[in-house]
């Protein structure tokens, strides 16, 4: 390992690894007592099961602009009110509704199977009686990419890029493209359909669903994952033979545009010119789970901390807890949201989607004027194992538009080491959420929501991330 | 733990555990340095994880006396030729033939979601637009048992008994009888079809699916599995009310009788009266996965094995590989072979039907004139890691037709510790194999083979192990 001088506060320069560059050396700042006390009582939290564990049990999958996606936020009304926020209601938006149908695959020649997959959201329809078409193999998406305009007329595109887990979840980022995109490239190109190796770091046999996008003017064709292990078996046939062709059925359809909805609860601050913060998740789940992961433990995170601050002194910051609606299929909950709030003075936003495992890195976009508290928050989550990263905050699709405004930003990252595994698929179940993490999460968010709410400083707007 | 006297071979009685009595003391024999070295030379074998591969891969599910099970028999007629074996044929029989239809199920109230379920062999069917009806919970099989007799009427029995890993599989006779006669004591107490907590040792969404039985005069009811992680969402609801209905839709067929087979192929010997010698395991699965675990584990296993022994000096016995038929659905392959050949003289008989984890313990079922056969074995199998059990040996659903016949049994018992994570449901495909598990297999079975089927020793009947 190479060895690099760092300047550590008040300490003359040192040898130390370069690798400890990566994150910034915690600085010698007394943490409120009040703060570590309420951190360390929330790892005993039981509010943040009692959310997820309700919600995903009596309520279940609640795909976006469905009758599930409106009992949900039925059901979250009853929950906040009766843990005792206060302005506890609905705001409304409409929406198209994407909803599966039939989807089958059978390999028809050179040896007859049935494939496992699942469509993606956006995707096309074959007729009901399918396609039989031959298939092309594109082992990654470059693969794909580098395909002739026209080449694929009449064909099947198969694209297997494969997925790895990381921590900081960016493998999703470089592989997703094949799911993102990858439909809109072979629908220019002339395919007929595509099929994907699902975007997940499991070898099993479920199908990661999640939406593709078409860009304006292309139609959609029917787009389909096939779970791992499926893709892994075209694959070994593609090494005998590249004469394969697939039996494709797949028949989801756009329903016409349907009410969704953001619930709003809060803790009520003492300074109404101080800003909101705005924490949360989304209420809403692909179909094929429960959506415990993604994101009944966002918002039951984010929701156990907020009651936390609730129950102690009173903030000087209002604390808003959004559970935002309509996130998978492209972050209308959280559009609609900063479109109606667009003039409101926040001081903070933040959101956690990304499971219920460890908080291992926060980072911060606080003005200068603010500096000083993300030097709090690197002393007060320090104890829980929690490094500061040096890059600037700014992630989250229902977020997103906030900080588009110039609204702070807080995010504190899950390990995404077993994420990908049951994301999107029908095992995004309860039994996926580790109940000592789980509390982790809620002490992290309980010690940052007291830190930045109640911080004496004021800051105005702030450059977003990447601007 | 408790210290118990222990006799060793030669050695004055020592204090050693309890636990050490558990299994035999490896007897003081000497190993032929052949055997051994076949041994040792099979821990690179290559042959299984080609058979394994190509069959699940070129055939994929084989469920039993359909297409695809004729399909997998020619494919394995073309590989056992060219591996060279000898006598290769098939061996016909016909059978009822059972095959599955539509399968949902949802609980239409209080909390309305769909739940992942599949169907049991010889499950009756439900009329087209399924059945709707109150549940009522049984949380193991003799609360089942114990249910009044017309207390079911109009009623789906919901069964959840937790069966939990163990190495020797144990834990699946114990819990396995809420799948194996569940379906026809609910029948007989007058349930309108039964739903049961997979037999399986994971805590996924897919189900496991499997045979049922009902006694003559008794009528089939629908009967599936729900997946371990969709019967834990139906406990947690019955935890807030006992008021659910479920509407079920299951629609399998028994369709006409239709052939099957075992597939034969040998191994000459020097000595036609010293007996034959049969291994195998079955060729057909279940129809979720492409049966790698269950069974192509164990018909690679065995022929790499005998493999190994057609490459060597000619042994002294014929091996017969056999790839029995129809096994899933009650040993139909194994009951016409043992009917066919029930004048003949075997040796000894063993099958693989255990997936591809290391073998950790055998036992044997000789009769006294060929003792020293076991204690070769013990010491043949010792270097792989290999206990030798005090029980009797005699297990296998193919093979036990031949040992009620009085030949003598050796049984290799795989580690079950995984087995049934992925028993009898679609995530039993090839990336479950692991090949250094598979090659011990092979290294084993091959030091077994030589060592029996070049025994001097001579022997007769045997009392079968139960009688």
């Amino acid at each position: 390992m190479r060895i690099a001088p760092l300047a550590l506060a008040g300490i003359a320069v040192l040898a130390v690894p370069a690798i400890a560059q990566r994150a910034l050396p915690t600085a010698s700042v007394k943490v409120d007592p009040a703060v570590a006390k309420a951190r360390d009582a929330a790892l005993k939290d039981d509010v943040a099961w009692d959310i997820v564990e309700g919600l995903t049990t009596e309520v279940g999958q609640r795909l976006a602009a469905t009758e599930a996606e409106a009992r949900a936020r039925a059901w979250a009304v009853v929950k906040l009110k009766a843990l005792g926020f206060k302005n506890v209601h609905i705001e409304t938006y409409t929406m198209p509704v994407w909803v599966r149908g039939v989807e089958t695959a059978e390999i028809v020649g050179p040896y007859p199977q049935k494939l496992t997959l699942a469509a993606l959201g956006r995707s096309g329809a074959t007729p009901p009686e399918g396609i039989t078409a031959p298939v092309v193999y594109f082992p990654t998406f470059n693969d794909l990419l580098a395909a002739p305009d026209g080449s694929l007329t009449g064909k099947i595109a198969f694209v297997s890029n494969q997925m790895k887990a990381t921590q900081d979840g960016s493998g999703y980022g470089a592989f997703g493209a094949a799911r993102f995109i990858g439909a809109n490239v072979a629908a220019k190109k002339g395919a007929a359909a595509i099929l994907i190796r699902s975007i997940g770091s499991d070898k099993g046999r479920w199908p990661h669903t999640g939406g593709t996008n078409f860009a304006p003017g292309v139609t959609p064709i029917p787009a389909a994952a096939l779970s791992v292990a499926d893709a892994e078996q075209l694959e070994r046939i593609f090494k005998r033979t590249d004469k394969v062709s697939i039996k494709l059925v797949l028949t989801p359809k756009t329903l016409p545009d349907a009410e969704s909805g953001n619930v709003v609860a809060e803790v009520p601050g003492t300074d109404p010119n101080a800003g909101v913060i705005v924490v949360g998740g989304h209420l809403d789940s692909w179909d094929l789970g429960t959506g415990a992961i993604d994101d009944g433990a966002g918002v039951a995170i984010t929701t156990a901390a907020a009651k936390r601050l609730l129950d102690g002194p009173r903030p000087r910051r209002t604390i808003r807890v959004v559970w935002f609606g309509a996130e998978e299929p492209g972050g209308f909950g959280g559009q609609a949201y900063a479109k109606a709030h667009a003039t409101e003075k926040f001081a903070m936003a933040a959101e956690s989607d990304f499971g219920a495992d460890n908080i291992w890195r926060f980072s911060v976009n606080f003005p200068d004027s603010a500096k000083a508290v993300g030097d709090r928050l690197g002393a007060a989550l320090g104890p829980l194992g929690i490094v500061r990263s040096r890059e600037k905050a700014g992630d989250g699709t229902d977020v997103g538009p906030l900080f588009a405004l110039g609204t702070s930003a807080v995010d504190l990252n899950q390990s995404g080491l077993r994420y990908f595994d049951w994301h999107h698929t029908p095992e995004d179940t309860l039994d996926k959420i580790d109940l000592d993490q789980l509390r982790q999460n809620v002490a992290a968010w309980t010690a940052m929501l007291w830190v930045v709410a109640n911080a004496p400083e004021d800051w105005d707007k702030v450059t977003p991330k990447g601007s």
